[in-house]
C-alpha cells in the first residue's frame, strides 16, 4: 500500500489530519530530507529512507518497490504531491511497469496545501481570478514551451505564478520571463515574491514588474504577477474579482 | 481580530490543524452554511452566522464589522480562501472603508487544500506541468475575456483546470469552451471530472475532449483538460512533468 502524500509547506500545522494519520500508519517513510524533517516525532518508530534532492526516480522506486512487496509505504512530498510532485512520476513508474493501481497495489494520493496557496495567503489575495502556473526550470522542459506559456498567459491577462523562477545554474530565466510578460503588462503591475513560506527565515515582499529584485529571487522562491486589474496596497496585493463593479462595497 | 480560513474540500480531514485552531479560536464564525456543515461540534460554544450562497458581500461585511469591534472571527471558506474565495473580497472591501489591517484590525488568510488539488489527487497526476485556472462564471466577468483566457491558455498548452463549468443557468459556455479548446487540441485529449470531491456522493471520471458528457456536468464539478502529454491509464489521468525523455525509467 501506497500513499504519496502532500504534507503542505513547512511546518506540520499546514498537513491536513489525513496527511498526518498517513504517516502514523505508515512503515516505511521515503523522502527528500528536507521535506521530512519537519514531521520530527512523526517519524520516530518507522523506517525512513531519506534522500537527497535530485533523485526523485530513485525515491519513487523504491517506494513502489517496497508497497508491491506489501508494506505500506508513504511518500512525502513539500506541499501538495500533486502540482509538479512526486504523484506523477509514481503513476509513470506504475504504467512502465505494468503495475495497475487498485490491482497490484494500493495506491492513494493525499492532497497537501500548495505552495501556490501558501503564498498567496501570505500576500493577500493574488488568485482570486483566473491564474496561469508556470516553472521556469528548463531542466526537463525545452525553454521555447515555458517561453510560450510566458507569453500566451501574459497576453490572456492571466495572474501568473511562477515555480522555480532562479537557482545558482540557471540565472537568465527569470530576466528573459520579465521582458516577455512587460510586452502586455504594465510596469507598475504589481509582483509578489514569497521566500521559505511557512519555514523558518520566511520573507514576503510586494513589489513591481519594473522594480522586481531579480538578485534576491532563489529557487525557494515563488513569484506571482498580477494581470491588470491587480494592486497593491498596504504590502498586500489583490486581484479583484469583479464584485465592486457589480455590488456596492 | 479576523481570519479568513480555507477549511479544505468537503470533510474535516482535509483541513489543516492550523484551519482547525483557527475556529476554535473564534468567538463568531461566520459562513456559507453548506461550508460550515462538516465543522460539526466545532461549532459548538461559538456564535454562528450562517448565510446562503450569493451572499458574500454580507458575509465579509459582517466579519469585518465585527472583527472591527473587537471580536474574534473567523471567516469561513470551503477549499482554500484564496483561490475565487472570500480572502479578496475581505481586501477590497478594507481598502474601501480605510480599515488598515495590522493597524486597525489583525487579519490573517490561511490557506487550505483547494478543490483543484483535491480534484486532481483523485484523478491521479493531472497537474504535473504546468496549468491554467478559469472560472466558466460569466456573473462579474465578461464572457469575451473568458473565452479569451481559454484560447491562451489552450493555444500555449496548459493543462486547464475549469471551475464553475455549468450550472442550472449557465448552459452553452462548457460546450463554447470545449470549441474553442479543441482549435488546439486532439478530441482525444483526456478529461477528467470530478464532482464534490471528498464529499458524500463523490464522483471521479476520465473521459476525453470527444466524449466529455456535458450534461453530467453541474456547478459542484471541476473539470481538468490535459495538455498535448497528458495520458489517461486505467481510470487515471496523468501529465508528465518529463522524467521519461530524461532518465530511464
Amino acid at each position: 500500500m501506497l500513499k504519496v502524500v502532500g504534507m503542505g509547506p513547512g511546518e506540520l500545522r499546514a498537513a491536513s489530519s489525513e496527511a498526518v494519520a498517513a504517516v502514523e500508519e505508515a512503515q516505511v517513510v521515503v523522502g527528500y530530507s528536507t521535506y521530512l524533517r519537519p514531521l520530527g516525532r512523526l517519524l520516530e518508530g518507522r523506517e525512513v529512507v531519506a534522500s537527497s534532492m535530485m533523485k526523485e526516480v530513485e525515491r519513487c522506486r523504491i517506494a513502489l518497490e517496497r508497497a508491491a512487496a506489501g508494506e505500506r509505504v508513504a511518500l512525502i512530498s513539500g506541499g501538495d504531491a500533486g502540482i509538479y510532485g512526486m504523484a506523477g512520476l509514481v503513476l509513470e513508474l506504475c504504467r512502465e511497469r505494468g503495475l495497475v493501481p487498485g490491482r497490484h497495489l494500493s495506491l492513494e494520493v493525499i492532497p497537501g496545501i500548495p505552495a501556490l496557496s501558501a503564498g498567496a495567503a501570505l500576500l493577500g489575495a493574488p488568485l482570486m481570478h483566473d491564474f496561469a502556473v508556470v516553472s521556469l526550470s528548463d531542466l526537463l522542459t525545452p525553454w521555447e514551451v515555458i517561453e510560450r506559456r510566458i507569453e500566451g498567459a501574459a497576453a490572456a491577462d492571466f495572474v501568473l505564478v511562477i515555480y522555480n523562477p532562479r537557482s545558482r545554474r540557471r540565472q537568465w530565466q527569470l530576466g528573459r520571463a520579465r521582458e516577455v510578460i512587460l510586452r502586455h503588462r504594465s510596469p507598475e503591475t504589481p509582483v509578489g515574491m514569497v521566500k521559505r513560506a511557512y519555514r523558518e527565515g520566511q520573507e514576503v515582499v510586494v513589489s513591481s514588474l519594473a522594480e522586481l529584485p531579480e538578485e534576491a529571487v532563489d529557487m525557494q522562491t515563488i513569484l506571482f504577477v498580477g494581470n491588470s486589474r491587480s494592486w497593491s496596497w498596504q504590502g498586500l496585493m489583490v486581484t479583484p474579482r469583479g464584485y465592486g463593479d457589480k455590488y456596492r462595497l
